[in-house]
């Protein structure tokens, strides 16, 4: 494909990327009248195709849509475009849809896409500062924006590498992780390191076994299933502690009680995950008295605060970083709710030596002078693989293009959308009950089985739950709360508007009825 | 950013990448009378900026140019395109440059970059086959395209999942991980797993403690530092065995003697990395002396074939892959040498229980019926993030592009340029001298210093690569072999021509000789 070939493919493709979007934009917006309708942007009813969130394929479509073998000699491009709509579209659950409203958002943008495509270009391999400066200096810059914005302190940053000149050493800064789950393993060993330098009797491999088979890692049972599989990369021990039955968050005093029960055992607490915004719930652990019972003890405190990070760059919700001064580490995904694309997830340390400590390896192929100099940052010693893509262009984008103003606004649209579908539920005692309080723009319930009904409400939730998802509209997804089956509501999709969000509500109220009248 | 506005700016970064590409190309055709003009792709002499292929910034750079917080208020898309050119450029070390020549490769295509444009478009996250069914099926039909295209056994290809529904069960298969290192390190944990399994007394942490405190992971002195960090963050212990000290690759015996002493010891070799086309120098271990030591113990053997993996597309390399058959995984990475944008590094595994053994986690909020059935593959259970890309898509895009036989064209291309770099080292005996022969497009060698002369060889070769590479027309790496200071010279750049290898020989015989008058 030459220059020419690929100009006139590549417009073709910001046409198509431009469409998927407007497409989706006009998806779903449920008419008053209970059919599927949808509508353009203009408001005039308009053909556009129906685009299911979930997608309707069943296990194995591609394999009999695709040969089992590589073509031997080149296909033309229309070949390919063709069946990126006829094979690939309808195995795509669509994320951008503004009707999803599982799991969590992954909010695309325009900006974000531009980075990708600058990225792209580029396609350089930043694993430390010569290989490219500007990959690591602009990711430094981004990652202090970032921490100042959502009001992370000073300890957390880092400072430029021009004021090093001075001899100042550098102790906090930031680094942008490919995910949460990523953040998560780099925080577990860096603790791990730490502990067993601060614990081993000498200095061979026997020493720091002795004490690596004793430690153990906590999260609570809320915690995102990455601090377990964290742990199980690690090869430590990990416990899941008890939560709050009301609030599902994790409470200082249960952490101590962990810690002294666990060191009478003979075991060496070394880490622990507290959530600002759990998966489950939206719970937010109590960080003041996480931080508290862990310093107590030595133990690395990591925040995991992927999906609610996002909320921080508002001052009204800066409120949850109360005691994150006190904690070694913090990240957030900013491509769960910051118009980011995947994969972006910015993480703090406020003492970079426990990384580079435990992660840093420099055979002769990879000296060079100006990393030898300690004056600069070589990423590769702060993440698990070497090479690394040029993230931080995404960030640089995406801010400046809305600025913290947009963010902010887009943010706050979707906790008001939350709310909108809260009072939803709130005027129909009868059919919903909620059962975790609103989190931002997250909140769990589940339906009401009317009286003398044959249904349980776990099982009528359940089935709630799949009939919508089957049904294409919405997307949303279940979880279990101390035995209690609910659905997730969060909004949070770049495109999701507030008609999107009485469409839901429309949606939500059809199926239940549909599923009581079976 | 509206769609109206994506467009004007999309079309306008289509054709800035098309330029990128086209500057690059007509770059440093060194002309034979020594100076460093530029001709344009038509062969006319044109006015192409030269654009270094080492940047030139000095640490710190960027933060004297870019704001230290980030905008409150939106920034226009010019004000950003303009600090693209001005102040990200400059701060790019340009890896698809044609006169790169250090490292390995990271080859871009315009098809890899549409890919990621689609990819980026979609921006769904494919963590489990639900949540978008294309991502996993055509990840699986890739890697078992690539898998046949290269040569690797049936053992490590996945059935079709359609094929399943008669009951056969699903051994081997392949999946795309990020890196050759994140490969590495779940190779790696896999393993551990595995033996832990095999050998703990009972079902404790403790007993599986005792089996891992005691648990030794090999690589050779060649072997790429991935391994060790992966030893590292799996939290084992590593040796690295010597190597034969003129081909430089790692023996079967040398394997069976590290076990035999280690077991002695008390320990328990468990996992070994064999490598074909080591870092520093190409070389290729004894695969199947290595499969036959390490099956004799139940040690995982995995195969990083990370940049030579590509050349098995040609039938002439293909027995490089002697003994493969017998080993428990393998990967290379696409994003090398293949055409494909990074990231992209296919691993296949014969038997897939040991990743779900090591890494599975399934929490309520993630179980759904289609991962429940075991009917499909959730690739989140075969790799460290949970998270992933749509980046089969580059693959598919690729491989239709050019076809096999054009990668093979493109493979080809770039061994034959480095005989061409071989001849010219070897007809100036008194310059230059080869150290390790060429393995297909990796050459290492010294600079030989004239008789009487101040220069020891090891510093004179340091001194002509530092020069090299300072003067900015190409890039090469330098490494140590046995104490012995070498250049690596690697070409398997996308737009790297002939016409760019005689260029870099003018080059090294221009600095050599100036290095050498001053």
């Amino acid at each position: 494909m030459d220059p020419k070939e690929f100009r006139r493919i590549g417009h073709e493709t910001v046409e198509r990327i431009a469409q998927f979007y407007e497409q989706l934009a006009a998806q779903g917006l449920e008419q008053s009248d209970g059919t599927s309708g949808s509508t353009s942007s203009l408001g005039v009813p308009a053909p556009i195709p129906r685009i299911p969130v979930l997608s309707q394929v069943q296990p194995g479509y591609l394999a009999t849509l695709i040969p089992s073998e590589a073509p031997e000699t080149p296909e033309p491009w229309s070949a390919i475009s063709s069946d990126i709509e006829q094979k690939i579209m309808p195995g795509i659950t669509h994320w951008q849809s503004p009707n999803f409203f599982a799991f969590f958002p992954s909010n695309s943008s325009f900006p974000g896409i531009l980075g990708e495509m600058y990225s792209a270009m580029f396609n350089s391999i930043g694993f430390n500062w010569q290989t490219s400066p500007a990959y690591t200096e602009l990711e430094q810059i981004m990652c202090n924006w970032l921490a100042k914005a959502i009001g992370l302190g000073d300890a957390f940053l880092s400072s430029s590498t021009s004021s090093l000149t001075d001899g100042r050493p550098q102790l906090g800064g930031g680094i942008i992780q490919g995910s949460a789950s990523e953040a998560i393993v780099v925080a577990i060993i860096a603790a791990r390191q730490k502990m067993i330098d601060a614990l081993k009797t000498d200095e061979t491999d026997d020493a720091a076994m002795a004490v690596a088979g004793k430690l153990i890692a906590y999260g609570s049972t809320q915690t995102h299933s990455a601090t377990k599989k964290g742990a199980m990369i690690a090869g430590v021990r990990f416990r899941a502690l008890e939560v709050d039955p009301v609030t599902f968050s994790l409470h200082g005093e249960t952490v101590t009680a962990a810690i002294q029960e666990d060191l009478a055992n003979g075991l060496i607490p070394f880490y622990i995950t507290a959530t600002i915004g759990t998966t489950s719930s939206g719970a937010v652990d109590d960080i003041p008295g996480i931080v508290q019972a862990a310093s107590e003890y030595n133990v690395w405190v990591n925040v995991d605060a992927a999906w609610a990070g996002s909320a921080l760059v508002c001052a009204e919700y800066r409120h949850l970083l109360a005691g994150v001064d006190g904690v070694d580490s913090f990240s957030f995904n900013m491509h769960k709710w910051m118009l980011t694309n995947f994969d972006c997830s910015p993480m703090w340390v406020k003492n970079r030596k426990y990384l580079t400590n435990a992660l840093s390896i420099s055979p002769a192929f990879l000296r060079n002078a100006a990393s030898s100099s300690g004056l600069i940052t070589d990423y590769r010693d702060w993440q698990l693989p070497l090479g690394r893509r040029f993230r931080s262009l995404k960030i640089w984008f995406v801010v400046r293009t809305y600025g913290l103003e947009g963010i902010r606004a887009h943010i706050r649209k979707h906790i008001q959308q939350c709310i909108i579908f809260e009072n939803h539920l709130l005027a129909r005692p009868n059919l919903y009950k909620i059962v975790t309080q609103r989190s931002l723009a997250l909140i769990t319930f589940s339906i009401v089985p009317p009286s003398e009904s044959k249904w349980s409400a776990n099982d009528l939730t359940n089935a709630v739950c799949d009939a919508i998802n089957a049904d294409g509209e919405i997307l949303v997804t279940h979880t279990v709360l101390n035995g209690v089956d609910v659905i997730r509501f969060v909004p949070g999709g770049t495109l999701t508007t507030d008609a999107h969000i009485v469409g839901a509500c429309r949606v939500f109220d059809r199926v239940t009825a549909h599923v009581l009248s079976q």
